[in-house]
């Protein structure tokens, strides 16, 4: 079976979205995550503070042939680490979160991830914990929020459900030939060096007391990771922000 | 949330195809159906011999807020039986069955569906079980085979997932062709708002001698208009912007 014409965007799409767990609470639910990843030859898997810790027995049991997922897993402690060296964040929610983000259906999103991938960058979908999904500081991060549509009535996909409905919807971009080669790009920053212009810049306005009064900061935060988490940026203009906010806050 | 224009297509689309479960084995597999058949506006189940009989408890506790799904369900002494007033049976495998029959991808054959029912015909969707899926005899007995495209190297969908796909592929086109999914969209800034938050800035970055030595002002000046034309900000972020600069440059 071959799903690409042309080895030079090959070159590129041997790599998949990496599928990032949040808190992930039940092994089972991260084994059962495996099992649809590799169904649809989605293979990178990370994890980020597994409640009950790693690895995981249970999660082996529910993987069912495909435990090298698992084997190959790594752990994280925080999101910011588990995305650090990819370009394209994207992040699931079940409900609008009230933030200004866009927000795609999975075959729209996962088109612009072959796009991004067949560009030579990296891109990875961020999955909240069974109970609750993503917590609103963690999709502030992401550029663009993937939904699943569902029944407004009953909206109750599980974790390897949503898993699955994404990672199909890539399967069948993939494997549709729907890939087109994109001549020039924008060859956008890493999460982590974005990160360290968000840290530098928060550090400065914490002098300036940009965060005050006290009773706004958590939203005032908001809003400014918000913004950045959305920013098509290259490492070339982080760098200009940087001496950007160096020569104002002179 | 209104999913059709034409009162006439709505009259039968309220019918959604049924779902039809050959001997199933695993309770908490028919329960994980119904949950994420409902997810997906897909709400009448039928069961050929369950295998531990009817009604079971443990679908009960994986249905999760969809057992209304459940109570309603038929159960049926062999497929003929839960097939008999259906005009149209699809059945579902993995794999080629050697027999003469149309294979469909789950977006063409819900189309397919969707065209039917508004035609005022019953669908229905068979589905095998668990670990042998179903037996060419009941293949046999259907229209068309929907088939789930998948790794060829790991084909191991477990029953409530390849249920959730077909019945999102429904969901899809139900709800998406008449009326377009659309996510929230960004309220971008007018170019306007863009170019007196630009022409602020530099006003601060000249008093701070940003643009200095003068040999690279060109270049520096270009690169920051280059920055801030490709934002996709808001009016929210261009006041937001404001509010950083002033307080940075403090």
């Amino acid at each position: 079976m071959t799903y690409l014409h042309d080895k030079s965007i090959a070159k590129h799409l041997h790599a998949a979205p990496t599928i990032i767990l949040v808190k992930p609470q039940l092994g089972e639910n991260i084994g059962s995550v495996a099992r649809v990843m590799l169904n649809f030859g989605v293979t990178e898997l990370r994890i980020v503070s597994p409640r009950d810790g790693w690895p995981n027995v249970k999660a082996c049991s529910t993987a069912s042939g495909a435990g090298s997922l698992l084997d190959k897993a790594t752990v994280f402690e925080s999101v910011a680490d588990a995305c650090a060296d990819l370009n394209f964040v994207f992040s699931t929610t079940a409900r609008n979160r009230g933030l200004t983000k866009n927000v795609k259906p999975p075959e729209v999103a996962m088109q612009e991830a072959a796009t991004l991938l067949t560009d030579g960058l990296r891109v990875g979908i961020l999955f909240g914990p069974e109970n609750s999904g993503l917590e609103n500081a963690h999709v502030a991060l992401t550029k663009t929020i993937v939904s699943v549509p569902v029944n407004p009535e009953f909206s109750s996909l599980n974790l390897a459900q949503c898993v699955g409905l994404i990672a199909y919807e890539w399967f069948k971009i993939k494997d549709g030939k729907l890939v087109e080669f994109k001549g020039d790009s924008l060859d956008l920053a890493t999460f982590l060096e974005v990160e360290k212009f968000r840290d530098a810049l928060v550090e400065i306005l914490e002098k300036k007391n940009y965060f005050w009064p006290e009773d706004k900061r958590m939203s005032l935060m908001e809003n400014l990771n918000n913004l950045i988490g959305r920013l098509s940026v290259t490492s070339a203009d982080v760098r200009t922000l940087h001496g950007l906010v160096k020569a104002l806050s002179k």
